[in-house]
């Protein structure tokens, strides 16, 4: 992409509305945009940033057997009635609005009465089970305080699987490799070392649920971690009982703020229950279908991540989801015009994704926004450096810059 | 895509409160589910289409120069007030809702208003310009009736953008490469030889719309065609005074009824005044920007292709939005089924996506299903087709069979 195309711009000015890192910076940056209080529209490379992250948990989602779908937003008030969840009293996130032909409608903030009625069309036998349909889709909640940036949106990105198992022991272990395929997800995108299996309170049918927490100065949760074991606990269930329940002690327990990223859920048979998805068993005897909901955001996940890698001078992306991973800057006359647009076309052709600063700017503004946007790797062609046979090469998160021959450049960034 | 991991199931009974032949068709095929009228969730295989449809979209955009965003659902009342399109009786699709907060919020049916808002970020010299921004987004629109499947959604699947020009000669230069990009869209899907350019009403910056019409008996436009000019007359505009102004006579026009599959519109300055999107001119003075803008919906496209393409047996794709290009049938016993394992893994190995019904069920339904899904190729595998060394290869289209040996099915398919 060559930044002349590009109609986003830096801005050295911190927006004056945004209290939050990551919204500072990523629009500073020119990848996201504020249309009101938690709801922000993605630009060019912020679209790009979330269409990687998106992948990401594509990829482990199908790894595990899930099936992707898209539900709707607009929502069925007898549905919600029928589970009991309608109520504002009981969700207090609704968006609510009328149908012109009659009728109320909600803007979906999670999807378990439509896909658990949607299922009922699918599932008769234990031969129909387990199913794991999942999506990526726009949630709606009406927050009454959005200041966290992309952390807590009133509109955001949001990816739920959710299971249908024939009993208990089959949910279990396809529960457990959810929980690893979430770990996976954490470390591809640089967040595993800070990213704790967090024990969290459970429902009706399961003693805890599974928070996925990220270690974080602006995180809104408390947790203490065993680093020995590499699990934590949230405040909310931090007691002596569960202490001894996961055969841990207190001493060992560290205290950290934390963000959560995502989160696991035993809901057994609460909603095949309130909408009656049953199943007839191998035995002949009819079953409810016993049910898990998986949820990670990655409009979230790219707030924390914007929080956690960066520094004075802007972000600094892990190299698989960055909008770019080379930024090249190309400076002086017509030789290095050259020189930088032979380049940059031997990048693309090498299927190496290049940002090509081409505009008639100074080198100092080029190197600037190639920091400010955080794109691992920044390539320098100069008339001093094509005198020299080199390219000057620098790694954003090191800072540190080599000059390469075009052999090694390439060898470098293949 | 194995079969017996997929959980949707085809159904031989119509939908009753379907009306319309593809969201009947969708349905049966378990393509689409009905969540209520005019609202579907698109099923695993559905999904596919759509995505196969985007992605046509998509080249074809970014081919034109566009940058793909993502703009946001819920809208700010304060800018529809200023452009004068808040009241319903100016918009009368508006779904509303409050905010928690304190204030009402949109739910957006398009986005010339924010994105305007957005561009005054970016748009300052005559430098900046032109630009491209373009998005895929549900958009919402409360229909009052909504009987036509995926033709006409109250939530739906759109492609737009919008052009922002220094000038109306700038403006008209890229509209007629829009045009031409929409032509190329709708030739890519197979609609070509029936898609028609049509002259619509236009605004107060250009005596024309432009509509891109589909003959099809389920269109809800009446429009008049000139084959020998291939291009349409909307009735809205089907005057004498339009006919002479396109060089056409009534003689050489056709009636037909046809469904809009896409409109391009000269916006001019209307959003750029109401908002003051300005710039700085080359000659130092300060001048709107010229705008247009330009919608094609992917959910609609699927619909009228669904109708298009199909028989009295199901679905029949074209071959590059297919949700696979082969449907392959096991019949028989173990070897049979080694056989089929084997061809299945070499077709993937080969990038050739594959549903494999390996389901234990009569060959009969596996061959319903195969034209009801209205996969391109069929392939079956069986023992007494072992036993002759060949394959059997159907093409869905024609109906057509014939026996072909390994090197000749994969010649076929690659």
């Amino acid at each position: 992409m060559r930044i002349s195309k590009l109609f986003t711009k830096t801005t050295k000015s911190v927006p004056a509305d945004e209290v939050s890192k990551n919204a500072q910076l990523l629009i500073q940056a020119g990848f996201i945009y504020k249309e009101m209080a938690g709801v922000y529209a993605y630009l060019p490379l912020g679209k790009k940033v979330l269409d990687n992250i998106t992948q990401v948990v594509r990829e482990e989602m199908n790894a595990v057997g899930g099936n992707e779908i898209s539900l709707t937003a607009l929502q069925r008030k007898d549905l919600w009635e029928t589970s009991g969840r309608w109520s504002d009293e009981v969700m207090d996130v609704w968006f609510k609005t009328d149908l012109a032909s009659g009728g109320q409608v909600g803007l979906a903030p999670t999807h378990e009465e439509p896909l658990t009625q949607l299922m009922k069309g699918f599932i008769s036998s234990y031969k129909d089970l387990p199913v794991y349909p999942y999506q990526f889709q726009i949630k709606f909640r009406n927050e009454l305080r959005a200041k966290s940036g992309l952390m807590r949106g009133r509109e955001f990105w949001m990816k739920d699987l959710y299971s249908f198992s024939r009993d208990r022991a089959e949910h279990e272990k396809f529960y457990d490799e959810m929980a690893e395929a979430y770990m996976r997800v954490y470390a591809r995108l640089g967040l595993g070392d800070l990213t704790y299996k967090t024990f969290a309170s459970g429902g009706s049918f399961s003693k805890y649920s599974h928070e996925f927490q990220t270690v974080s100065p602006v995180g809104e949760d408390k947790i203490y971690i065993s680093k020995a074991k590499n699990i934590a606990i949230n405040e909310e269930v931090y007691t002596d009982e569960v202490l001894a329940d996961l055969g841990l002690s207190r001493e060992e327990m560290i205290e950290e703020t934390a963000v959560e990223v995502g989160n696991i859920f035993t809901l057994g048979t609460k909603f095949s229950d309130a909408l009656d998805l049953s199943y007839t068993a191998e035995d002949g005897s009819v079953q409810k279908v016993f049910m898990g909901s998986y949820g990670i955001g990655p409009s979230r996940l790219m707030g924390i991540i914007a929080e956690h890698f960066s520094d004075d001078k802007g972000l600094v992306w892990p190299e698989n989801i960055a909008p770019g991973k080379v930024y090249l800057v190309q400076i002086g006359g017509d030789e290095s015009r050259k020189i930088a647009d032979e380049l940059y076309d031997e990048l693309q052709s090498k299927d190496i994704s290049v940002i090509f600063d081409d505009r008639d700017a100074r080198p100092g503004a080029k190197f600037a926004d190639a920091e400010l946007m955080g794109i691992p790797y920044r390539v320098t062609v100069s008339d001093r450096l094509i005198e020299n046979n080199s390219y000057e090469f620098t790694d954003r998160k090191t800072g540190q810059t080599e000059l390469l021959t075009h052999d090694e450049l390439l060898a470098k960034l293949d």
